[in-house]
């Protein structure tokens, strides 16, 4: 951290100086909006509305998106921390609790070394019909082993990422399960499971790499959540 | 195709008696509302909004919601053709004209061969900071194969996907190109890159496979888009 950078940390990580109950407290009011968004969405997709109540609907949306936006900053949410240990990625594609876009999904490491993502995954999902969406699921199972890859430690990318899909995942509530397979150097040889009510539906591996700027932050002794 | 199910094939593709006309006619209101919810969940990652505005906006959402559920049929939005070459899926988690979720991926299957792909990511494809979520590009890459495995004449499914990243992707607009390197029996190879104004950023190669239902329909003659 340089002094012309007083917030930013190398790859773009973000240590705030907002403490863990505000944004608990902006939490507690957007993570619900959120939620209301998903829910609009999913009516978009499946709804009969005829033209007038389409394009009022749309006046409607497009009014509190521009009252929303008058009090946001550009660009994306990125990824923040603070110093009581709490980090955010309000924006991310996987599990940020305030993007819509994101099922979400729910991941953690326990005890065992084993860490477990849980996501319901409704008709936005969808690729095949009444199934989810192949892609979809490499999403999920990306970011499960970048946690696992990643073990809180410090941060990883992906490097390469295999999925062998045994057979179609319906729509409908998923479980993930990724576990560390080994490591070699800066490589994090990593494996994953996507499992349904009826067992595993897709099989994955993959090596996670250290990237080179927080190698060398760890050379030099100092770590991240 | 039973006398049973009217209007369902194998696989869960609905042939519809909907004209092509009155599929665009639907699309020409409901796309641009999709696009209106696809600008609201930006809002909503980024927004400094307060609790007022919040729990107004979320109320005003919902009754749209609500409205909208009026006349939406139970289920996913499935994939569906008529007997005029058009097809619609306007859930699809990838190119869903109708799914917020979607960025949406536009892709088409050139003269050339070439399966090509364009989306622009923003704000709610975020992964690492600044930068696409590793697992949208999955999403997109596992899309763009698919169409390229299918040619546009029969369907397949996902059965092996490989990527391997060559270095981070940055919000914006990227391209994806798919090929298909051979055929053996049931299988399609195929290989794709994802590329943004620098180059490539992640190759990619998989396996897909007609699946058994359609492999029994294509054996008796039938053909679907």
């Amino acid at each position: 951290m340089t002094a012309a950078e007083p917030d930013v940390v190398a790859g773009g990580f973000h240590l705030s100086d907002r403490s863990t109950a505000e944004i608990d407290e902006q939490e507690s009011y957007l993570v619900p909006l959120t939620e209301s968004v998903r829910r609009l969405l999913d009516a978009v997709i499946r709804t009969g509305a005829g033209p007038a109540e389409a394009v009022a609907a749309r006046a409607t949306i497009d009014a509190i998106t521009a009252g929303l936006n008058e009090s946001a900053p550009p660009g994306p949410a990125g990824v923040h921390y603070n110093t009581e240990g709490r980090s955010w990625q309000w924006g991310n594609a996987a599990v940020g609790p305030r993007n819509a876009v994101a099922p979400p999904l729910r991941v953690r490491t326990d005890p065992d070394g084993v860490t477990r993502g849980e996501a319901d995954l409704g008709v936005a999902y969808e690729g095949p019909p009444n199934h989810v969406h192949g892609g979809v699921l490499a999403l999920l199972v990306d970011h499960v082993l970048g946690v696992t890859a990643s073990s809180g430690r410090r941060p990883t990318m992906t490097g390469t990422l295999t999925l062998r899909y045994r057979r179609p995942t319906k729509l409908g509530p998923v479980r993930l399960e990724g576990r560390i397979v080994r490591q070699e150097g800066v490589k994090m040889f990593v494996a994953a499971e996507v499992l349904d009510d009826e067992g595993v539906t897709v099989a994955a591996e993959g090596i996670w790499i250290v990237p080179r700027w927080a190698r060398s932050r760890t050379s030099s002794g100092s770590e991240r959540p």
